[in-house]
């Protein structure tokens, strides 16, 4: 069984609240729970965090190392500035999915380049709350772990 | 029945020979039925083309003006020059998809900040050519047009 | 008689569609309609081309070395990006009239400099489809070929 | 009958004697009798400056607010350097033509990018004293108050 | 047998008519006649292309891996923005000699850094029309196929 | 007879031994031999020097205004920051040929663009140490001297 | 009753302390009287707190969208790096004042341009420990709750 | 008793008028009597001013030097660009007060960074008109004058 | 007695894991054994710490300035971000050491320039966890402290 | 007799009190009585004029095309901004020397790159006042009209 | 037996004497006998260089490949402008330790950042004199050479 | 008896014959003449250098810590890139005075900025060789020493 975690980063937690003209009305909670109903369904474990605390972030990632088989991350904030975020994740050697609800290329100037894509495997940017369910979908499929209903090749 | 349209840009007809390393070893043809495939199975139709020219590619653009639901582009090249490009995708009033098989934020700093991404929905970077069928399936996510079988919410 | 080409570049042809509020809702045939007007009533000759080419752009400016007196151009995208258009501009040694129907200065970062402007005669920018005119009587003025009624000295 | 304001920036009264290469052999004087004539023949009202002060520049411009349809400036040194006309412009809430004798865009990086431009309605760059003309010509199809005799769609 | 194939870009089918105090009076058809009786003289087969079209120059160097052993391309004006054509250039997997008929390093910034130099064997710039000849001689020399008579070591 | 002196920037001494990855493994020593076989056979005199001392450079280039035909430079470290250098080589009014074993083009930022290259007369990089006899051959193109077995044209 | 909330970041706590030539020598728990004090004596109500981690100041940014009318925050050395706070910052829709003891564009690079301000409602820079009291007055004329004896109009 | 020197820059004549969605509706008018009553009310003289002329902006600034104790300025456009005004303040060594109506640090690039901030006392943006109280207010604090009902220390 | 403390930054606790091939194999616990048995040695005491959290490092170098005689930080991916660690140590006013295990310098763009650097007394980049020992005797250096079986002057 | 004018730009009417550790303790009125001084010994006619007002500059360059053999300009604050002194220098076709009496190039960001030193004839720049004095000489050696008591030739 | 070589650049025969606010008062001989004298008692032989000429430190660079176990320098000047030296030390495949005297890193712009870092070993800058022995000692031990006395692991 | 020595860079042993367009006739053995004809009549003693090689100047301008008052140097092409020449000078306590024969501001941008300027005493460009002896006279005017018949205050 692949087992995931997904960490959210700074003021995620006010999500569904915070500038909803940009990153929805969907809240932190709910897509918990999609999520873990995405995991139930499609045969996969999961943790879910929040942080507003680089330093937690680190944290997180680093206790990554045991036991989890690939990273899903909205770095938010931290995206644009974090070096110990990103020093973090290169000490995760398996794959790591960067997920931004809005696509961030089209935003401004301090919210337009990530520093820390460097470090991943892969990004998903503007999908909205559904960029989740496709970054553990896209982790299961990787690791050869997708349930047979589930769109596999390309 | 939602209609994709599906555009290749410059080099992607030699996919799966060109530079393995860094976009390994399918080649488009497969790329091509892998799209067909998941879009027959989840009711969508679908075109797919491969331009090797900038304005071919602003022609196909437009001419999506005319019958498609959205759009999914790996614009390759010209994704890090191309205006007429931009500009063209900004006639397209529905969702664009923009799809990197390698995570282009990690590459060299030629082929590392998409100008075209400011113009587009979403991005997806770095999933191989599993890329297309996540962009397919999240055209269909946003169009309310999933088959039962897939993950839908989030 | 003078001889004049107009020349438009990607997206043009989708004038009065596209982004209305950047370029308005004049038609580019009703411009073409517009300019052979005027170049009848002025007593000039002249062709009217579009293209989303920037290879057909630059064999068309070569092609007015044989018979064109002036030509006026608003390339769009590749005003910002095409050093193949500004060497075909060099090539051609009579004047040449840049139109951009909006202000492009006022725009966003990617649409702000046109980097042939160094090598054309002038630039008209920001008087939406009568720059076209504009240009027209510019160049008959500039040959001394304005018809009585026009205004003629400065 | 609309009213229109024309505004010459520094040195541009020794129009004709400084650096003729350059900005040709008129004289400013010349260029205000040429208005005065087109203004005249065209049915419109007119009113020309000269001054080498930015804030006089400001002055006028601000004095335009009253009574005066439409602004042609030339602010030539001014043009790259002053935010106080800029703001001055910004108050004034019609339209602006920006006019420059010679192509700035083919200049020396100190003469090549007119701040103002973000400023205005239009930038005619390069036609010479003509320029005015053309500019003068503008305002009015913009109006809608051409005289019979002038190009008036596109 | 070494075969070569030649690429010229944009405005070089003007060549001898072009800005003459940069490129010279030379014609493009003169160079390939040049060229065409070194290959003769020397032993090898050739082939010469010019486009306009960054498309077509794109399919002409994926040709080329068919049965080409070396490139050489003057890629004129897309020299300086064509990540296609560079993209297209990683895919051919032996030699390609860039060659720019004046020294583009002492041009103006628009035409002095071509962005394609990281993605070619060697660069020759500023022989003149013998640049070509001294390319087909160096790509022979490398292949180890250069006639008795010609310098051969260093 | 044709005079060409040949100069050889800092660390060239080592040749086949620095970096040989980059360099290949052919020695100066071995270059100066092919240099003079080339010269001997094409009916040119020659002298050849290497100095890692910026102002022995420059004294050797200007010792060239009397009685050289050509320069042939390979300045090495020396092409990316002497302004000494650049001035000297414009005291010198005939053909200055840059030469550099690998393609500078190519490599870090700070072996990739020559300030040197505006002084001279053409820049060929890429070629191995065959550029050398390139550069030779084109000297003697120019002025003309070409022995009859060598290609005389383009 | 006007309820603030006064924030300080990092070394804030040893302000009369370090780098008196720069901050004075009032310290931070003087600072905290004097604004219970005012707040007393003005009828608002005050929270006080310093952190020097960024996402404890991320944490009671948030927890201010509950009961705090306006916020006063002087961010310290976040002021230069911290995006996490800058989006924390967003999610509050009421004032936010930002304070800055030194005047510091007058300081060197690092401490230079804050990017926080672009986030905030009013920037107070310069004018010591009094600028707490300032920004606190500020937030009650902005609200109407000045209290009679205070300037009130301007 | 102290005096104050109050400095309006270009086009705050037009305050209230100007683009007010930026500005607010106060007239600098009533500004000035806010300014006149409280200086009335707080025991200190003051001089209020206005000019769209740098230079005349210089002469004030220069006249503060005998008389005045502390200077409060607006500069608007000129906080931008004007070397001559920096000049002048550092003539002047008594406290300065900058003072900006909006919240500039959050305004286009254009009017973003205030050279002049790095020669004054402190800076006070985006109180409205308030802010010329506040300055005023700060300026008795700091000289020891604030009457006896005004907020005194921190 | 000299009284030195350790700081480590970021991800220092996988020291021996993480990205080996820069970093080595030594763990931070061997470290820290090293320093210890060096202290004991050198006669100087020593407290030693990690935190991933930049307030936590912040809070730490406060808490040096009762009782430490010299600060030893590796700030690992702070050096490169942090404001609030430079200002921090700026309150320090005994000599700091800045280590590095590897050569930063010759690191990517991102690692390659600590902001850090500004604020300390030297720095020690490369020399491995030797580095280390290295500060720690120079810190005894200067502080006059060194144990006669130790180099001492220079 | 050769005629000079000497004109002194912003805030020189403070020299000898504006930072004199910049500036020196010489008063304009000083330095206006020395040029006078040596004018009349050296047979020389001049005019001294001082004005804090850029387009006052303007005008009286403008005027000095009228019976004026030479310009010595001390721009102070408009060096640095001002491109309509830098065009009015343009107009004035024979030598202008502009003097700086501290060495600006040693000088803060702000202060150390004149944009007008491009347009005149030269730049003497440390001399303090006496740089009043080697302008005029050299205005006179260069005209032919040095006293026979003055060094002439170099 | 390890052997090491010492090189100091330019400027360095004057320390002690040179702006000794920056480089102490230590001469470059006395630094010469410390570390004679470590070398002596730590069973290491040396030679100890001084030169203010680039090419000579290039010579001596290249020297050191024969005989030479490490090299210690302290380029001074040339660290920040030579491209020969980087070359030179790129010959040296054994370990190189720059030495800076002074922290450059908080030194002015144009003495931070040296280019030659990226070709060394090893920075240590800011220890004063005492660098060239942790530098010695860093080497011997790097080799396994430390005698019994010193400091070995970490 | 003031001492003075004058030092040249590279390639001004050609002055006279090198790009007279820029530098004129007279030749560097010209300008020697005319500086010690001054310094004999002045009575003032001189040396007169000149040399192409970096560290040659370096030690020159080193041995001028004995003996000499004054120092007068052209740096040529080391102007723009030597740090160590930047050092020398630093170590020299009295006045440097920076002399170039053209105008250096007015030319390209690799010859337009000296980094040396900001550690010289005054700067003298653009009087062609009579620099020299403005320079001499200087510096004996301010060490008090001019002869009485010429000018001496300002």
């Amino acid at each position: 069984m692949i087992r995931l975690m997904i960490l959210n980063g700074p003021n995620l937690n006010l999500l569904g609240v915070r500038e909803p003209h940009i990153y929805g009305t969907t809240t932190l909670e709910a897509i918990r729970r999609s999520c873990e109903d995405f995991a139930q369904s499609a045969g996969a474990s999961m943790s879910f965090h929040q942080s507003n605390h680089e330093g937690a972030l680190v944290d997180l990632i680093q206790s990554a190392r045991e036991g989890v088989d690939a990273l899903i991350i909205n770095p938010a904030g931290y995206s644009f500035t974090s070096v110990a975020i990103f020093d973090a994740m290169k000490t995760f050697e398996r794959p790591i999915y960067e997920v931004h609800i809005s696509n961030i290329h089209a935003r401004d100037e301090l919210h337009r380049h990530s520093i820390l894509s460097a470090a991943v495997t892969a990004v998903i940017a503007g999908l909205g709350p559904y960029g989740y369910i496709v970054a553990m979908q896209a982790a299961m499929q990787r690791a050869g772990k997708l349930p047979p209903n589930l769109p596999r090749s390309a």
